[in-house]
């Protein structure tokens, strides 16, 4: 957590809240309200933690009007707690300051804004473009024509294929790929036969892809990632798919080729889609579900299998077995 | 895509097809036949799209001899448009040209064919072999004795243990690892003693491995990957598991530790295969199915789930619930 | 494998066994019964393969006592033949003997034991500690104060983000990511506010952590791996987990946020845990289940899918599709 101390008005000014208590007061630490301590502020918006609010030691809780008479000491007033408990997330984070290129780097292009910090080891190929303000971690490999918006943060040894887009503001975990070749071949003679991927990955703004994941480019075209997506980690994302704004995917989904999901859909994880099919927009699949057709009316689908102790799984398999025999 | 016109007679060569129209056009991209445009050659191999092949603006199209009235600008006719388109995209890639060693990369090896690439921060240990036109981009990890054979591609950030070895004419996406250790363990008093493993990765010629893939050496002998083999993006292979030639194995599926996978098999993605069984040659599993015994005859087999809406997947799985507990 | 060869002597005082024939006959290789030639040793612990013991070549093998009879060359009779091998594998295993900080590598901390190897193009942000005879391997990234214990042993092109702990003994293998933010967001106008992730990952002692494996930070505190677990390649575990004492995780598993899991259990491969749920000790769940809510009982768990003929399956899901429409 951050060095700083900050003091509640600030904090109050930054989340647009009002302050019940002294607004001169300063803290150290964002904590849960069990966790936090007499130095801390912390957040209340979850009503089932309403004794925890009741008994915390922080020195100041942000929550909303209808509790702050639960509170006795002082309390940042917001209109939504959970978005000002995010917000105020973002004002204890850490922010990586450094700017410039570490002598290490291998960096052939000349398009890096002077703003943009290039770390350890990472290389910039030929024709590569980096634009204000990113952060470029330690290992990363930046293809040869690839172009970085301003304000993006790439985590280390992420591996960008050549031609990749990635617009404004986006977020790039650890040890993720953009842009390898999808799955696609001829077959003849029982052999496969290489179709090349002539395409790109274009990733818009404020996307933000969670670590170890896998977003192929296009056959040909582009390999589409709409502002706004969320991927948990270890995602898999096909060659020419495209997923619409402001979606959200579990971790270790795997979407296959050509598909498009719509706008605002809730994928979760360990799901299966297959490919060439069309989910529409503000669809939810619950985790461990496989969508083998498409989804043209809004609401949630559910395919996951049930946990149940070994004895009855196997007892219910030797049943369904029997049924299918008939 | 290339910055190099092709002229059809070119391609037509390439391709063994016969031109009808003139064989002295140039084209500039490979494009689908609805983005094509008058610079442009397109591909005909799919029925489905017999009305976008009436109405492209290409300048020319690949196609097969019985569609060729359809279209009445340049056309190259070849025996099997699927396997053409293949080789078109192969003649559109763009070529990595790069050739040497970079001067950030770290070679303790004396054994590297100087016609082939070594790109920057690359690390190459003591003893490893690398072939002729190998090309190495940036961060790889190649461990000491490893051996590379000639025209192999190795994507960036990709981790090779030492011992490894690589065939020819392999395609590796970057930050796949081979070689790690299986899960072996033997426990003792509720505590796991490590089973050292000892033996290799054997990937054979021609094989391809998706971005993300894991590949754990055998316990003694080797884990064998043989020629032909595609893998998609995060596919895990356990210790010791043998994969025959041409299978095609989606992604994100599993296979468990010393299991044998036939020839020209295709496995769908999202599958998990249990250990120490065998699947003979030409087996088919569709996507998100779990393998749990052997399989000895060629065929379709299946076991994924089946999309519901939720509020049918709640009644089902009540209804399942019941009927486990009588 | 080694190249030193070892006397029996050696390797009886090392696993504390009995020595029936010539204790100064030395061995080159540990090899699986049937593949074991004159110079080597193997081992027997699995009874399925007693033929194979009374046929192998090998100069020598570990077994229990009752079996001692059953092979008439030089053995080691040891307690628990199983265990020994694990053992005797660590004996034959290579050592990595490096030392010391490769010159390419960046190390920005000054805490770095002289004893350890620091490999090529590793980057060791401030503040980070290294302890005794640690060894990091080619292309891994140490965020700042980062901390890794005495013999400790990290793969090439693993990331470790700001802050993380790894205890003593662990073993990390290549690609994986330890520190990466979970996936939390608040939602404001369909729009995904970020919950930025202030805590950390704590990774106690005598932890193997397999390829290509993610761990997410918490959101405060600490998402935590106790003492003697194992997971193997491409696990996920999400922000402010808890995973108890030599607890055990297949391939491909994913467990969501703020979930439990209690001591010694064995999670299989491809299996689903959803998010704030509790597993209690000694719970084995089956490979690709999807487990749904809390685990109070020790013993057997599954959900996995079972396979069948393609044509069985699609009549199976006929008739499942009219059951849940009645």
């Amino acid at each position: 957590m951050s060095e700083n101390n900050f003091n509640l008005q600030k904090i109050a000014d930054l989340l647009d809240g009002k302050i019940n208590g002294d607004e001169k007061q300063e803290v150290k630490s964002l904590l849960p309200l069990d966790l936090a301590g007499k130095e801390d502020i912390s957040f209340f918006y979850n009503k089932k933690f309403i004794d925890k609010l009741k008994t915390t030691k922080a020195k100041a809780v942000i929550l909303e009007k209808e509790f702050e008479d639960l509170f006795h000491s002082n309390s940042i007033v917001v209109k939504d707690a959970h978005i000002a408990y995010a917000k105020l997330t973002q004002i204890f984070k850490d922010q990586i300051k450094k700017v410039g290129v570490n002598p290490s780097a291998v960096v052939e292009s000349k398009n890096i804004d002077p703003s943009s910090y290039i770390g350890p080891n990472v290389i910039i190929e030929e024709g590569a473009v980096v634009g204000k303000n990113v952060k470029i971690l330690g290992g990363v490999f930046v293809g040869s024509e690839t172009k970085i918006e301003d304000d993006t943060l790439i985590y280390p040894n992420v591996s960008l294929y050549s031609k990749t887009k990635i617009g404004k503001k986006c977020i790039i975990h650890s040890n993720s790929v953009l842009g390898s070749d999808g799955l696609g071949f001829a077959n003849k003679d029982d052999k496969w036969e290489k179709i090349e991927h002539l395409g790109i990955v274009n990733i818009k703004d404020e996307v933000e892809i969670g670590a170890g994941c896998t977003i192929d480019k296009s056959s040909t075209g582009e390999t589409l990632i709409n502002s706004g997506v969320k991927l948990d980690n270890q995602v898999h994302i096909a060659h020419n798919c495209v997923i619409g704004e402001n979606s959200i995917i579990g971790a270790k989904t795997a979407i296959a080729g050509t598909t498009i999901v719509g706008k605002r859909c809730k994928i979760g994880g360990g799901c299966g889609i297959i490919d060439n099919i069309e989910i529409c927009d503000d669809v939810t699949v619950t985790p461990m579900s496989f969508v083998t057709k498409s989804i043209s009316s809004e609401g949630m689908y559910s395919g996951g299998s049930m946990l149940m102790e070994h004895k009855n799984w196997l007892k219910y398999s030797a049943k369904l077995n029997r049924e299918i025999k008939k």
